[in-house]
């Protein structure tokens, strides 16, 4: 599988809700800021930790996590934080070699403020990731995947969603499956018919959650949303936190109910990881019931700490779905 | 209180104990390396996550974390990581206002290998912390605190030797105590005669591990080594792990236990942590019993999680010896 998105290291803290309201920012939500911004913002937060992250990022880890072999394309600076984002990558088993930007915005990152209730809010400096562009597609390594995986966020960088498309068609033109992330309801709000257009266009496979697709259909209901993603041809994994999830098909709707959680922590990542669970199980030929349930195992476990990356393999947690 | 000590920033990840065999280092100690070994171990290593930490630097948000007053001095690069290890110190209410270099070598960090034993192994890149000199003692800092606290890795570089010196002179002369962390069986071997001299002619206060004062008195068990700290007029708390902390005094020995952990993730702190709660005790004047027993409920909670500063306030607790 080939990804591609925002690379960004994560500097998460424990926040109440009042800081997040003081901020103005919307809870769950993911706002965009500037350099200027992103440091007056860190610059309020309490002790915080650097784990890399980057929403289609940890959906590679997760998918090299089962035993699955993930490149990913982004732009990092030649600076600390690239470092930190790049030695991550691939000592997870990724494969990310391209090369640091030598000028430029610096390599990005987003401030994540964890609310007692383990609701992450998101404010992302996109920083060198929003200078990717078409030239930095690889062209032979999506023609040679058997799944290209697009995040929505890519959506509010110009360049990015130029790449985005470019993308996607090479993908198309040579077989290689396309799945997207929506990933904001938000984003999908700023981009929504660009969203609409690329997903009948050249979309096979959807990641949502309630309030991405009901803002894609612009519905209040989630039954209204999934009858509307139906007759596209496209499959769609709609998540839906605690709920589980719904995998919608020409053929119908299957539900798959989330897995056991000891300690909700920190949801950062669980759509990424949910994903990468799905997506794994498609590359094996899986149903599609367990390919949620693969989603549901990998998300389970990234909510667990703190952090959008898997901490122990992935492949030994599902061993009972895969062997 | 006034701290001094190496501002690093801690590179954490999970490794067997073949990975730390194959690098040749040993165990649960502290191995300096320079910018090309550090480099290349942490190419080794598996996904990181990056926590502020520094012994005395731990130690004095551990103080502020009960409720009092600290105040830090080292120095950092004006760089990615220099600007992290910043935030973290003010975001946890220590002082901090010495100005980046501007040249020099990069902040320093310390990688560390946490086996599955919740071991930690250092491999430690000093970096621009080495760089600290007497120049950068605050005389006045120094004058107006109750007590310097002094971390016993800085006697690895000369420079910072002479300001440990400097700074205990001048504290002395000031009325200010000084208490110093021996920090490293390794450390106290390789620099044993000038941490015997700095106790008898400079220091109140010693903390140390079993390893730790053995190594300093050359003798093989604790018992012996307790007898020998007796009688200098220097107060020692020596921890023992699992077995908790014995407090040494003119007047004779004091034995606390340790505070019971759910389940010990990472060693990581555990000193520095136990000196903070010792060190707050003491500034608030508490018997010498609730000062170790504050120490071991800060050593609980650092052990209990990755990363080695506290993430809940210790004063909360430690309500109930507070109130």
């Amino acid at each position: 599988m080939v990804g591609i998105g925002n690379a960004l290291v994560d500097v998460l803290s424990h926040e109440d809700d009042a800081f997040v309201e003081r901020l103005g920012v919307v809870k769950g939500g993911m706002q965009l800021v500037d350099e200027e911004r992103a440091a007056a913002i860190y610059q309020l937060m309490g002790p915080a930790v650097e784990v890399s992250g980057g929403s289609a990022a940890n959906t590679m880890v997760g998918f090299a996590s089962f035993g699955g072999t993930s490149r990913y394309l982004s732009r990092i600076r030649d600076d600390q934080l690239g470092g930190v984002f790049a030695h991550d990558l691939r000592a997870s088993g990724v494969e990310f070699d391209v090369p640091p930007a030598t000028h430029g915005p610096a390599t990005g990152c987003c401030l994540i403020l964890v609310t007692p209730d383990a609701e992450r809010t998101l404010n992302t400096f996109l920083g060198a990731s929003a200078t990717f562009g078409p030239d930095d597609v690889d062209p032979d390594a999506i023609a040679s995947a058997g799944v290209l995986y697009l995040e929505g966020y890519l959506f509010d960088s110009p360049e990015a969603q130029a790449a985005f498309r470019a993308a996607a068609a090479h993908a198309n033109d040579n077989g290689t499956k396309v799945a997207v992330s929506l990933s904001d309801g938000f984003c999908v709000e700023r981009h929504r018919d660009a969203f609409t257009a690329l997903i009948e266009d050249h979309v096979d496979l959807v990641f949502a959650n309630e309030a991405e697709i009901t803002a894609l259909y612009e519905v209040d209901d989630f039954d209204e949303a999934a009858a509307r993603v139906r007759h596209h041809g496209t499959i769609a994994a709609l998540t839906r936190g605690a709920a589980g999830s719904v995998v919608v098909t020409d053929d119908g709707l299957v539900a798959v109910p989330a897995a056991p959680v000891e300690q909700v922590v920190d949801t950062t990542g669980a759509g990424d990881l949910y994903a990468a669970g799905f997506l794994f199980g498609t590359s094996r030929g899986l149903p599609h019931e367990v390919c949620a349930q693969l989603g549901s195992i990998a998300a389970s476990e990234v909510i667990g700490h703190l952090g959008a990356r898997p901490q122990v393999p992935l492949r030994e947690l599902a061993a009972h779905l895969l062997d």
